[in-house]
């Protein structure tokens, strides 16, 4: 009944997956770890005490007790990683994005498809306690039919310009968990978004062609309006916000901090910034997906957030970078 | 020293500048107020000791001693009764719009700056308290560079169709207040908007050619992109609420609540709703905003709200109305 | 129907009351001021357009027009012009405390008793919104049977120790309406109380013979158990908060602030001070105040604050003196 | 480097401590786990896999391997069982109170230190982050000097009766926890108590000799003044609160909730409640408490909360006790 796992990549979030595989998550045995660069492997094996590390991926997918991936290398393999894992008949959980070209999406979830594997893709968001909740009363009616979604994502700063210059842009890099909190918390599809950007942080992000700043309009099928906007450096800290507004009432979700002290002095009534970043803000919602892909294996059930899910955000980011490019509203269904 | 003033309008917004005049601003005397509900005006005279009480705003500008006028009349008059008033030598407190057709704004204009006399435009959210105290943070510098401006602005139940169906629509009636505050907290030119907007709270604004629900998009000359959320129904009562987001922090303000008192029980941890609608939220605003035209009178100073900024949201305004028709974001200077 | 009203002092007090019945009430005229230093009376009769202004309290007393005095001269001469006012048939307003000495407060009850005027003491904070709804949450069962009262009551800084040596101690001059505010929220009356204080603020007011710092308990006769914190010094402002807590909950009211901003920069999450003391934070309550005793009055009603509710907080104001001196809890019964 | 550990007590919070050993601290190894319900041992060895499962708290001691102990036992036990481990040389953790009698506590903490073992007693909400935080703050100087603290400290619900008249009362059973924390957040003596208490919760409580509502007095040696409130029943859920009031300013704690959520409707603003109790809302410091017990051990220091911390709380309880019955403040010179 204990699921045998893989994780592949030792890079920071493959660590930590194998750290809260090993240490956190109840029902699962990590049986081999891989990484291209084999020491990375070796070094998070003899530490969280994993009996195999590897430099080559196609060790754990040839691994007879292994069951299942934890897929945590460089973006550009996912999708390959897939179709072999699916091949190799191990149920799969992948780090987002599953790609930025559709067509490698579509092989691999074509892949999965035909090898009957389960798919889980890496939308963390969705399994924090505040957005779960938020979620919760949505879907429960407690504001009624939803009007007005927003969602303020805020990084407490950019990454190097050189991880930009291969980011895909700042809609597939950073608002594509935006795209996919959108879709989480509004049960109707989107059909056309609008976006405006701004360099306004760093001028060499706007020498590599992307933008820092953004506000992006969607639009749902049910004729609810959503409006995210984004930035690269909030100097207070990681800005992760939502409000969906209804007809009956509104829900938002505050941001988190490490404490919940208040300090008053001659100055002013001071609050403690927010938790600094996605490490410490989604810490929980990291094992909380984990504990979810495990059961879903084991009850034989498909994990709530499956290969589709990771495919419309992809095409909501390219229809947001489209349009950002033609100032125009695009449809979804221009990009397919 | 005293200024000598008389109201033009006797319904509510009249009957609210009269009361504030009379019993809550120093340095001024209302001499006469005027309406064309004969009635209505001498009902408010009496209350308030006004020693004239007419049916005909010619009564107003005709009186000697009156030097300076309150227009309060019907939105279709306003341009009309600014240009008698300039043209009969009285300064003018103009409630807004000054009208919906620019051109008739620029005749008001025109005759303003002709006769030489001060014209201040009744732009009261610029006088309330935590509005006063994002723009003074703002402008001393304390969140940098603007980066992102978000103002939400939802009415806690919409007016009647009939009222609808004359109101040049929700832009022009209601997002304008919203887009006077966005020129008001950002001090650069918005070139462009687009509109997305929806009918969400009743099909009869639909109906009516209006839409109830929105999200206007801003993109300002200096980079900064607003966006503004408004719904004519907020069932938890006005919500009034903007964020300036900039290099160096964000300042927020939040909604007014009638008491600070917090309930716990077995069910949650419950605050008050809003101040239920602009008379209870805006009501210090409305009275801030005739102390500071009385005192430009005195000193001889320009009032802060001028007729060119009584203008510019209708432009934005129009601007808005066309973008929505035609799904595109539209320039400023395409309006004139 | 229009009351006719004198006011008795006008020192600060006595100014805001003058201007609040002439510039913010309705149905009261003010006939006439008087001030033992007669040019303040002189200054403010000026400024609101008083009719009479005189060094001699006599002058309003013997006025065949006023029907009501407000009584806000110093604090020794109150139980002697309450008498007064009652022996010339006006109904009184006074400010707290009647007296230090129970004798006296008793000789002023009385003479009110067999005038049969009314009488109102001037514990303003029952007035004020947050406390007026927490005491309706209370009244109306919203937290069942009350358990536990707290009372946070902090000035921002000392009053001169000139003052403080002829004040009566802190908990005559200060704490006295918190003890008012207990027996507001509490609806069963206080049997005994225990005070521990320190001089902590400055030395001088040990030096006088009184503290800056005090913990009070309050035994009530249900059971309930009640404790205030006071501090002649906050650094942070005019801190004024309570809650009680009960067998269905707690509601408490916390503090206002002149605006309702948010900063946050990298430094923390930033909220406004309180309102800075008791002029501001209680402005509205001093004219809800007299509002109400103007509308008792007019109805013949007895007004809500009366001659025995100005008592009592003396009483516990002694006990409490007597607590700290002995160091034991001290019934009120042991003081009379 | 790895520390041995062996764990007697396997009711509640003798197996959060196991789990928390087992699954979330790294360092140590827990080698067996005692319990004189030997199938309570069992459940737990076989469920956390920990080698050894006995009925008998001497396997643990006589085992060679244990260098430490967490004492988790019945508390009637715990001062028989730090002697026992002491004379075996062990490490002791144990949990709070060491002891209700001075004499029993007396005797353990000479058996620890003639053994020259370390002893850290389970004052788990020092480690809280919310409590650390406040400590940080105010032996940095952030407040000033202290002078005022609250700690309000209510359960969601009373124990059952049986237990309760074994508890040794509340200020024992429940207000240590606040005893401990006051002694934490100011570093100064208290020297003296006084308690006020009532039954109000539930009249068998009352029946069984204890109080269920209670508001202790602190007087600290450097004249601090401190309070106390306390309920056997919120029915809010668990309410954990502090401040410390000082000469620079305060510094509250405020509830944790399981989420940061906001929900507005027609009703009011409703945010979510406090973690239920101890278990949930305590958890963190659970194990922080016993990290800093691992490392104290491995870097050869004196743990944070030692035997005197564990001696004074219980003076401070039997004082308070001691006041509520003779109401009257009482020294803890008068304990012993």
């Amino acid at each position: 009944m204990t699921l045998k796992i893989g994780v592949i990549g030792a890079g920071r979030i493959g660590k930590l997956h194998a750290e809260n595989l090993v240490t956190r998550l109840p029902g699962v045995d990590v049986l081999a770890i891989a990484d291209v660069n084999e020491a990375a492997a070796q070094e998070t094996a003899a530490k969280l005490h994993i009996p195999l590390a590897s430099a080559h991926h196609q060790d754990i997918l040839n691994h007879p007790d292994i069951e299942a991936v934890a897929i945590c290398s460089a973006t550009d393999t996912h999708s390959q990683m897939i179709i072999e894992a699916a091949q190799a008949g191990k149920h799969i959980f992948c780090e987002k994005p599953i790609d930025y070209d559709l067509s490698r999406i579509d092989a691999a979830l074509n892949a999965v498809e035909k090898a009957g594997v389960k798919l889980q893709v890496g939308f963390n968001r969705r399994f924090d306690p505040n957005f779960a909740r938020v979620r919760e009363v949505v879907a429960a009616g407690g504001i009624g039919e939803p009007h007005v979604l927003r969602i303020t994502s805020r990084d407490p700063g950019p990454p190097p310009v050189s991880y930009i210059k291969v980011s895909g842009g700042i809609f597939l890099d950073m608002t594509i968990h935006d795209f996919d909190m959108a879709r989480f918390l509004i049960d109707s599809p989107v059909t056309e978004v609008f976006a405006a950007g701004a360099v306004l942080v760093d001028p060499e992000i706007g020498a590599a062609g992307d933008v820092d700043t953004a506000v992006v309009t969607l639009r749902f099928e049910n004729g609810a309006i959503g409006v995210i906007d984004n930035s690269r450096k909030a100097v207070y800290g990681y800005d992760q916000r939502v409000e969906v507004f209804g007809a009956k009432g509104s829900i938002t979700a505050e941001n988190n901090t490490p404490y919940r002290t208040v300090l008053s002095n001659v100055e002013g009534v001071h609050h403690p910034l927010p938790l600094h970043f996605f490490l410490e803000r989604y810490n929980d919602s990291y094992i909380a997906e984990m504990l979810v892909f495990i059961r879903a294996i084991a009850n034989n059930e498909t994990p709530p957030v499956t290969g589709i899910d990771g495919r419309i955000p992809v095409v909501m980011g390219l229809a947001a970078t489209k349009s950002l490019r033609e100032n125009r509203p695009v449809k979804l269904s221009e990009i397919g």
